[in-house]
């Protein structure tokens, strides 16, 4: 288990992959990580709706955050699958994803990922189960 | 089934989702449609990889153009549910992803979408199965 | 939200579905519901094995109790789809399924559901999501 | 690539997982394996439904055939996952299983499966998608 702040996550993917814009760690720890992605008007789809992409790559973000907590704060694993099914309408703030570990194995990390509008906990807009593979 | 041609969708989108940035309906037709991700390399992956959020959205995007053969240029059917499977690192070019109908039920329509970078149709980076829900 | 007892939904299902063999309602209660497969030597894979199929057909059935407690003890919702991810290997004695909402929706119901082998509910061997399908 | 013919493949499950019953391998090749359930009315749902479970148990199994296909005849690699969308009722017959290859990677080997009832062909009751993992 590698002890991280939300801080050295947010300084390591502004380094080295500054084409993630428009999130940030929230929080991690052992067993979870939450990602947020900042409101941004200009991403909304039509009524205000938060997109099917944006929640996917909160959830993609939150398992990759997920992975700094057991491999290390390096690329050491890319996303193998996802799963990702909508619950109701996402609208009005935030988007906070956590991603709970299921089970960290030789060659994958697998975990699920619950979605919602910041202040809407008890309000789930998706869930998500994934992947990683370790690159070895 | 509704007759329409890529350019009547792209102006639909263009005019109804100004969110959607960077894509465009490459082929259309009966049971089908193929949706092209313009390569960008400001939103490239470090080594030049087309990232797991493209490759998702662009799945989404021919499952919701298949859905306007059906249902016709209109908003009438939202992401139910969207499982994406990365086969290969996908770089060095556009991205297309082609979306087959599997199923137009009363409430869903069911698809698979395979993904390939332009000028690779048999090195597939990623398949998809997804459902659109139909609006009441 | 139908008050169920797991004899009530046992003597349902031996009653209208007596195919489903070997499996029991262990808990059902608002919001979860949980299945449990009577081990059985005889249904094993090599090594003490339990089985891919035994772990999709607790969890399905697990996820079907769920409908029973918002639509009644009928049969008025059929298997939409079902995503499983095995995550470690399952042996040693009954295996318990356990479904919690996720979505009650117009047409589909969501759930989650983990399951372990009786006695080790801290070691989950897989993790599912599903829907039901309403039926008209 | 291994060349194996069904009998192969059926004589080697009978032997090694008795408890695989009333499942035959129909066709094997190059990228593809099909799966055949044989009709057994007691197994049948009401309305004479071919049940869920037993759709999962033939999509996983022609998986598992086509992994025979990469690494011989021997259990050398279990599910890892697996995504099953029901498309319409199933009745009236045998079950099909094909599965197609998708990729063989160096721990996974994930393909799709698309199952009919015997002699409909074209009116596909269930589509999945699942990997197989390597065992080391």
């Amino acid at each position: 288990m590698v002890s991280l702040t939300p801080q050295e996550v947010d300084e390591f993917v502004a380094a080295q992959y500054p084409a993630v814009r428009g999130f940030r760690c929230d929080a991690i720890g052992e067993g979870f990580a939450t990602a947020r992605w900042l409101h941004d008007p200009e991403q909304l789809r039509p009524g205000g709706l938060i997109s099917g992409p944006t929640q996917f790559a909160a959830a993609d973000l939150a398992l990759w955050f997920l992975s700094f907590t057991l491999l290390g704060l390096a690329p050491m694993a890319v996303t193998s699958d996802l799963h990702i099914v909508f619950l109701r309408p996402a609208s009005g703030g935030d988007l906070l994803a956590r991603a709970e570990l299921l089970r960290a194995g030789k060659s994958r990390i697998s975990g699920r990922v619950l979605a919602w509008v910041d202040g809407a906990p008890d309000r789930p807009v998706s869930h998500a189960t994934g992947a990683y593979a370790r690159l070895a």
